[in-house]
């Protein structure tokens, strides 16, 4: 019979521009070999409601065309409701819902089990102030 | 050694309109506490194809928005290939796949580990009959 | 006290045509049956970042609007930035966005714990190649 563990951690983020991009697999990789959980689940979530959380390439192009596909979509200068109750920032809502706010990803061995080019990114749509992101990981303990 | 628990438990909806989004943090919140998981993950999944979940404000002006935002990516007076099988819900199951079906929320402490403002949403999309939404919760048990 | 339980596999694809749907619900519950586990969660995600995995209803009609409805909102003509570095899928990378490249579904009774309709499928937006997705159950075993 083996063990069950839970592991949690929050990271935090205070970025400088209002949108921005960040790369955490490290961190997530860190936090999982720390867990010592070695077959299971990392749960990575973004805790407010203008940022979210995706896995794709590490590529500057395509960064950049991301967040233009996302202004397309979801633009900001449009009179959203939302802003009726003084917030200026209903597109960062609606941007989070199209990208998600949050991933799952397979431990395996004790490992990020990731596709050669996956790479977890915290997207911050309502930034310069601090915000909060969970790790959450259940599994076998080694 | 710590014991693994697991629970399960379906909601159901009868939405008056044809769309609505009802907020269910409160019954997502009490099913974890009847659950006697201290830590872990609670998915909240739809289990019907024109429904959805999300997490994002409690805020009328901000649901309005993410209403209209939809309608205008998924339109719903488009003649849809799917309804040639009678069916009229096709934008409905375009909405589902944009804003997701299912949201995983950790569990911390024997609570809902969500951020300040995060509240969990059930979104209907073809309502005014039965639909079911499935809570699993999987833990280390007190 | 119950034994906890985790299994991987992993399914490869080499499509035939550049975009491709296919429905993998047999091959996720089959897993799940050999897996052990009666009671937890299955997640499935695309390990590469050019396609994804959804749960929706297996109809051909609904299927084609989904990819019409994909290509309207992330077109594959256009002169994406990631296009630079030689590659020629920018589309493919925002329609795995658009989609999400995974999902969880219950386990309840050593069964996928689906709604009436829900399939699941993998969605190829750029094929015609060796691609990998993993499957990764974590429960309480019989």
């Amino acid at each position: 019979m083996q063990a069950m563990l839970a592991q949690t951690k929050y990271l935090w983020f205070n970025t400088s521009k209002r949108q921005e991009f960040i790369r955490i697999t490290d961190e997530v990789a860190s936090f999982v070999d720390t867990s010592k959980i070695v077959e299971g689940l990392v749960l990575i979530s973004a805790m407010h409601i203008t940022a979210g959380v995706y896995v794709n390439d590490n590529e500057n192009g395509l960064i950049a065309d991301i967040q233009e596909w996302l202004e397309k979509l979801a633009p900001a200068n449009i009179n959203y409701k939302h802003h009726q109750t003084g917030e200026d920032n209903g597109d960062a809502h609606l941007k989070r819902m199209l990208i998600n706010h949050q991933v799952t990803v397979p431990i395996t061995n004790g490992k990020l089990d990731l596709g050669p080019w996956e790479q977890i990114f915290y997207a911050e749509f309502d930034g310069q102030r601090k915000k909060r992101l969970i790790l959450k990981a259940i599994g076998i303990g080694r």
